[in-house]
């Protein structure tokens, strides 16, 4: 197996850690001269931090939220249509040659068969250009993504700071 | 609790993610106008992807490979010493107010009664000066960091490229 392939990578469970290492592979591959794009499905935020450092790492990185923040109960066709311009962004970004590595951040939340149905979703991966590394992340995979994946890892919560009252930091959360 | 209250964030366990979660905080806290500074106990290696990416998030972001690589017999002198200057710059870094994140990476390795006493280390910790965020990644942590740190992932391994011959990955693993 050659030096250049491209790895299909998940993160999920329950834990915090699986956007964050994302981030963090991102910075990584930056710095070998990848370029890396980071297509949010659930966040819509443009006033984040990582937002304002992937200025910082531009052109090799670019941050884009595409979400409609995230949905308890039911899906509107807003949030479906979002969710369906993002794969549509996500299915150019992986063809296009001008990315090396996509992260599709959150998008196991929308591998629903009335979003975007999870054998389509597969095919699509399965079908990306050799060398292009995916980033997955959210909770709750499908197993047929981690039988595709080729490394997963599994943030497990082990102790959370809200279960002792301490609010979410500028920072550290977002 | 104030919004700049300091977390103690532990990431942990076997799997993949651990260091690179902790990149990508730093990422973040680096666009919220944070300065930060990673230790790293054991990497020596200064061409590292995310040192290279480190640069272009000077000066508020510096990367510090301190150690003399994994000790997986006995501890040599000299890799107790690399561990002891590490752990001086990182008391320093805490109580220095220049930081406002001070990431140890692979402390956990090195919490030994004859490398670094882990009572020290906690109480040094507990000490720090408020709203200064500590980051340590590493295996096997000891019961009573677990205890004290606000925030614990532990990264749990399901699936691993090794596993089926995909050597690491430039970009990736480094």
């Amino acid at each position: 197996m050659p030096q250049d392939h491209g790895l299909l990578i998940l993160h999920t469970g329950d834990g915090k850690g699986k956007t964050t290492a994302a981030l963090g592979l991102a910075l990584r591959a930056v710095g070998h001269g990848l370029r890396v794009l980071m297509i949010q499905f659930v966040k819509s935020d443009q006033a984040t931090g990582e937002a304002a450092a992937a200025l910082r790492l531009a052109p090799e990185f670019e941050l884009r939220p595409m979400g409609c923040g995230f949905v308890f109960d039911e899906w509107t066709p807003e949030d479906i249509a979002a969710a369906r311009e993002a794969w549509a962004a996500a299915c150019a970004a992986l063809t296009s040659g001008q990315w090396q590595m996509v992260i599709l951040d959150e998008l196991t939340y929308c591998l629903r068969e009335d979003v975007l149905p999870p054998g389509e979703v597969l095919a699509a991966l399965a079908d990306r250009p050799a060398g292009v590394h995916v980033v997955i992340t959210g909770r709750g995979a499908p197993e047929a993504l981690v039988a595709a994946a080729d490394l997963v890892t599994e943030m497990r919560p082990v102790k959370h700071p809200w279960d002792a009252g301490i609010p979410g930091q500028r920072g550290i959360e977002f």
